[in-house]
């Protein structure tokens, strides 16, 4: 592959929700649609009143389409509570927030898995529904169930996320339904080909947003077989992490939570890194060992920090960008 | 069976969606909840973005529970409609009204019917956790499904009703799953009971509303065995129908718009009838038929009307009130 191939050649993002999301939606600012897979983590789905939630393809989808809200910084804006409310009033459960636009995605979605289609199939009629020209896939078309046990018990992802408020000490994070989970058809098809510039690991959690996708057959090593440079953007800003579980869950499994551990965590996988301004002093350190190191804003407020952040780690692996 | 124990009896309410809905209710002030049974027709109920929709029995829950909305006339009142704007962004079907709060009602029944609940359990529940102290059963357990024959095809039932707004003309009407469908338990215990009292037939549209009730196994012949008063209130006032195809499908079907057509219908059935105060001049044909005939004011505009008219119908089979 000839590096100018390379340059404007095609990149693949794994993505976990949020904090991904928002790289993502700066990546498919600044590449055409022809050149950008997002691959997104299933871990986090589950069943919920007869409904198939996937709350990370739900935040990367609703940022795409401009419908998130960025005041909550999760769901869909303009978003109202009618129907959760009356789910309470006939004694049905209201733990998990389950805003009426929102609703609607889970009503479409289940019921076209239900129908026979894949989970491929079903997020590539929903973002196109939705104006999204980005291919949107999710890690696998098999069910992958991401569970973290605690000091009592393992716990299904919601439960130990959003009716604990991750408040259970975490000792071990596994991803039940792998392995056997294939790479999604899509997925596999953007891995494989042959203008493959460069695979992005978007700032979301290490262990619980972006092990999962990891943990797909194979996918580990077939990234590293690619030969295309790879690059994590650090979640975390200032040595803490922006938002989420992540900072008390490195201390519970034992590590630092620095830009090291991040670091360490991915050690053989991405040799690129991308750390914030506030941490530039760990650069020194990281690159003694060995990585390419960018420091820039990872902080995303608006379009133009996302779009920014986004240009900063494709020029970081030589990506041409529009 | 004495007279007076009849008196303070049972009454099973046979009932279609809003306007068996409105006697139901006054059935239901008028009756302490031990001594009413309201069994619904599901031959319009039907599976629709993967949610099974019982539109009749969710007239009768939002009625009872006193959720209903009076303007609108259907539905719930205080409703929003941002799922079904979003189903529409969505690409899904909106031909079918879904309210964010009805929504609600629909996820709850169809997650539970899935768990392996009956819809008799399910309604139980759903109407148990709204207050409402009264049974509300459905006609069977077992899916009926009410078709109309129009000039070109058989058309399920909410196709013809809302989709094509009862605009062709119907040829035939048929009831899909019967014979088959039995009654369901609560219904057929209501039935058995030794202090049953009477039978009432509320002002529902005869063809499409109280025939798929009459069609669930053995119901018609059951319900003539029982030997109590059976009264059927007519749903034409002034010689028209309120509302709906009624007055278009008797005429299609080549039956005249009047209450002697609704006797005939009911013919054998029903040895009580009450038409609205508008029709009084029917009701000396009615009288020289054979039937027992009381007129009433039968348009329900409020709490007392229904109230009022509950009474007078109790009142013409010897049931005693609260």
């Amino acid at each position: 592959m000839s590096p100018n191939r390379a340059n404007s050649g095609h990149v693949v993002a794994l993505s976990g929700g949020v904090g991904g999301a928002k790289l993502a939606t700066g990546l498919a600012a600044v590449l055409a649609p022809e050149r950008l897979t997002i691959a997104v983590n299933t871990g986090d789905d589950f069943e919920h009143l007869g409904l198939t939630i996937c709350p990370d393809i739900d935040s990367v989808t609703y940022a795409l389409a401009g419908l998130n809200d960025p005041t909550r910084g999760w769901g869909v804006q303009d978003e109202s509570w009618k129907a959760l409310e009356m789910l309470g009033r006939l004694g049905e459960a209201q733990w998990f927030n389950l805003g009426d636009r929102d609703m609607a995605m889970h009503i479409a979605r289940s019921w076209r898995l239900r129908e026979g289609e894949t989970l491929s199939q079903v997020t590539a009629r929903l973002t196109g529904e939705l104006g999204i020209a980005h291919a949107v896939v999710p890690m696998s078309d098999a069910p992958v169930r991401t569970e973290v046990l605690t000091d009592t018990d393992w716990l299904d992802f919601q439960t130990y996320f959003v009716a604990e408020q991750c408040k259970p000490i975490a000792r071990e994070v596994r991803f039940l339904g792998t392995p056997g989970a294939a790479q999604a058809p899509q997925f596999a098809q953007a891995l494989a080909r042959d203008d493959l510039a460069a695979i992005v690991i978007c700032p979301s959690n290490p262990y619980l947003s972006v092990d999962p996708i990891l943990a797909v057959d194979g996918l580990r090593k077939a990234l590293v077989a690619k030969g295309v440079p790879i690059i994590a953007v650090s979640p975390l800003v200032g040595g803490k992490a922006l938002k989420g579980p992540l900072g008390k869950l490195l201390g519970e499994l034992g590590k630092t939570c620095d830009n090291r551990a991040i670091a360490e965590h991915y050690a053989g996988l991405a040799g690129h890194f991308v750390i914030d301004q506030l941490d530039s002093d760990d650069a020194e350190d990281l690159r003694n060992s060995g990585l390419c190191v960018t420091v820039a804003q990872t902080i995303m407020h608006d379009a133009d920090d996302r779009e920014s952040l986004a240009r900063e780690v494709l020029s970081a692996v030589g990506v041409e960008v529009v």
